[in-house]
């Protein structure tokens, strides 16, 4: 099933605002029913494919057949740009400036190989092209020249599966439910569970370093990957022979993160784990995001650590943002305090011991025990909040988020600074946020913080939106915190990245991708500045 | 304290084979008592320093005073190579063929600055010195011009230490003793004990993706970076400002093995752990090295998983090298099976629980408890063993190690493998050998084989290795296996890296070398063939 190309997954799921809520919104924000509708997929004038027959008789060749390259205008609007909150509002408009000239679809390695070739030699970008979930830019190049959106659907194979190693091979295309489907056929999961999830893709996983909800247990996915495949327009290279090797710098983390800048991933090997007997989720309150965030680095320093680890901070508990799809109802109460979400997965032995020695530390942290209730809630709707955010924007509001991560020390910091300058900037636009946080992914010396806004949609949200992020990226950097977490990099994040990476890791990146794509071809200004 | 010149370690702590394991090493292998007496370090004819008075007066300002620029014989002697076997049989001929051209002693990152872009201005090669104990040729570029052993000793300073975030930043001239010295005053340790943990230093730690006997339970050092700073010739490169982030390739994993190739590095912020407050080591005997091997699986993927864990194959066990300071002796009987040692470190609570569950899982997969006294062996001899391959080299034996990883379903495919190239070309070449392995490093996906193969010493011995351990190359690669789990590829396993890395990923490498490194000169054809 295609994703709704206006929005965010199945059509079908999506659901209105209750009153209530816009009610809230109104009297809290100044939110106002949105006056213009949408503009409808067939209105939406998409200008003619810039490639000429050449050009397509070549890409039908490298993909066999011209049944794989598509040029109508329904294919190309739904790979125009991502997901982001400026993506959907820019779509909403009918604003396709960033349409592709066409839409391939390889089948496997080989082809995207004769892809890249094609494209080379008819001077076209080629942007990789996963599920399509991108909430930083990844997918709308600099347009100095037609691009090619390279979707890798057909290439969703499972290659092969290594029960003693514990390890699966696979294709770039894989959706991670299918993924999962197929692992779990063989007793294993991944145990990468992403927001994105439903519609996400393992190449895309991989390619710009995903996390899932829960990485306190499973690890990130840039920690599953053993290994994988890159094709890019000088040839192939190939990573990862051994779980770990002293054999060098690690290039399978050179191409983890690497956005589609460097070549396309056509495989990924990554760890499994057994599928868990037990899963049990439970709610924790806080009297305050700092005694909630302390709970929280004790268990991951000294253990045990729970599969699943989060916290919302004051705001985003009061919202139920917690309970994506109990919002504004049962924790919308003063006195609720900080919401922490903890889950156990495993075996039922191991799974009680973590759970009950877990719960000493919770409670000698000042948590009160919130029964299961909060856990299954929060499980229920843990992939629901994107629908909420088109809900959001139909009831006239504007809802997007942004995160980032630190050391333990800098975390307060962090935390403070960022909502500072969101709603210092989104007051002084005219439209005061509400700013709401969570701790969604704890490491022993660090974690990330996640950030939701929500406003008035008001004039030009996307412009105001770009200052807010403009401000929340100053304050990042000046507190410490990394300009991405699991985001990623895209375009919406690259200035702040240069200065991350310094003038000498930038410089060091763009000496591989001229090494590996010495024409630029390859997702152009993604990443990395263009020359 | 400075090493051995010839050998290993303090040479106070150098004793004698006795004389029960001679006659052994006579019967078993032919071993016979050598003749010729190693030079002196006095009788070293060393060529005189190629620098003139304009290089050394602007290294002497680069570090601030001629005291920090030696280019007295023993200093260059004590900067020849590392402590591979070849390395020493070479320097106890006298053999000084890649002797620097001077030694330099920088006090900070700045003067390393200084003194690289000096080093570019003479046209001179530098050499980063931490420990001095690369057993892979690290140290002895390819000699097109006279290089500087930049020696990193007097950069040796806990520069910062975070006990919220449990992060300490260290300078890499640090001894690994003397940092857990450091931090062990704040309750810290690193946790990485690698055999070469009394004369390594931090920056060498992290250069060659070091992997300690601990790694179990404290990971690899690699695992432990979260920081850390470059300087190159085209200035500085600062990675790490949250444990993870999605921004872009991990330059952290860039840097981290590479060796000296790219730059220097000048500080390394890692992860620490609390000291422990139990630590116990034990022995478990299994019938044979596979079902040992399965244990060793089971524990690494579904846990608990032991601090030290490590297994020795039929030969080693009988030969007591699981015990480096008996051998010979109390194992040295037939049905000693395979010796694996557990151990476990924490709290007591922790340590107990582990150790009980492990114990069912070590029992259900055919072990039988050997009791703490070969545990307690095995601790107290745990940096023993390079001392003893002197003590076989006086003999007149030829000792050497060599190690690899792979996934777990190859491991076995990969130790007969490799047995069969050592044990074959040895015996083609006169010199039968006693092959011995351990798995000395666990994870989830797979293991690392250390083997150690002693012989007679016969005729040219280190030609006669060089073709052993290319026949070893060959079946590490053919069978799957990395061609370094943690010794790092120096100049001995580049031919090998280059094979694994293959052509695109080394040219990835190539490009990130020449623009951190135009003129090349960084440790010259270590790690990277030159152009």
């Amino acid at each position: 099933m295609d994703m709704l190309w206006s929005g965010w997954g199945d059509p079908a799921r999506a659901t209105p605002l209750p009153g209530t809520v816009v009610g809230l919104l109104r009297d809290l924000l100044g939110v106002e029913p949105c006056d213009t509708a949408p503009v409808t997929l067939d209105g939406i004038a998409v200008p003619a494919s810039p490639l000429g027959p050449a050009a397509l008789r070549a890409l039908a060749g490298a993909v066999s057949g011209e049944a794989h390259v598509r040029t109508d205008a329904e294919a190309r609007i739904r790979h125009t740009r991502g997901k982001s909150t400026p993506d959907l509002l820019r779509i909403r408009e009918g604003d396709v400036d960033d349409v592709p000239a066409a839409v391939v679809l390889p089948a496997g390695h080989d082809e995207v190989v004769a892809v890249l070739r094609t494209c080379a030699e008819h001077g076209l970008a080629v942007v990789p092209f996963g599920g399509g979930t991108s909430v930083v830019g990844g997918l709308a190049p600099e347009r100095r020249r037609p691009f090619v959106a390279l979707d890798l659907r057909r290439m969703d194979a499972l290659l092969a599966l290594d029960p003693v190693s514990r390890t699966a091979t696979l294709q770039p295309g894989l959706r991670a439910p299918r993924a999962e489907e197929l692992v779990a056929g063989h007793g294993f999961t991944l145990g990468h569970f992403p927001q994105s999830y439903e519609w996400a893709t393992i190449g895309g996983f991989a390619a710009a370093r995903s996390s899932g909800q829960a990485s306190a247990g499973y690890g990130r996915f840039d920690d599953m990957v053993l290994g994988l495949t890159l094709a890019t327009p000088e040839g192939t290279l190939d990573a990862g022979r051994a779980p770990r090797s002293a054999a060098g710098p690690d290039l399978r983390q050179l191409v983890l993160g690497s956005e589609g800048a460097f070549g396309v991933i056509t495989s990924v090997t990554v760890r499994l784990r057994p599928v868990p007997r037990t899963r049990i989720y439970e709610g924790w309150r806080f009297p305050s995001f700092e005694a909630g965030a302390t709970a929280l680095r004790r268990l991951a320093q000294d253990g045990p650590r729970p599969t699943v680890l989060r916290l919302s901070d004051e705001t985003e508990t009061l919202v139920g943002l917690a309970r994506p799809d109990a919002i504004g109802a049962p924790d919308g109460r003063p006195d609720a305090g900080c919401l922490a979400i903890a889950g156990y997965e495993g075996t039922e032995e191991d799974t009680a011991h973590r759970r009950e020695r877990a719960a000493a530390v919770l409670r000698a942290c000042g948590g009160t025990y919130a029964g299961q209730e909060p856990g299954e809630h929060w499980a229920h709707g843990r992939y629901a909040a994107p629908y909420l955010r088109d809900a959001l924007l139909d009831a006239g509001a504007f809802a997007e988020t942004l995160e980032t991560a630190a050391f333990w020390s800098r975390v307060p910091g962090l935390y403070a600074a960022v909502r500072e300058a969101l709603t210092t900037t989104l007051t002084e636009a005219g439209t005061p946020p509400l700013v709401m946080c969570h701790i969604s992914h704890v490491y022993e010396n660090g974690a990330s913080l996640y950030f939701t806004v929500v406003s008035a949609r008001g004039d030009d949200p996307v412009a105001r939106w770009a200052s807010a992020k403009r401000a929340a990226a100053d304050a990042i950097l000046a507190a410490g915190g990394t300009i991405s977490h699991h985001h990623g990099v895209g375009t919406d994040h690259r200035d702040g990245y240069v200065r991350e990476a310094g003038p000498l890791g930038v410089e060091a990146l763009r000496a591989v991708k001229r090494r590996l794509d010495p024409e630029g071809l390859l997702n152009p200004g993604v990443l990395l500045p263009l020359d």
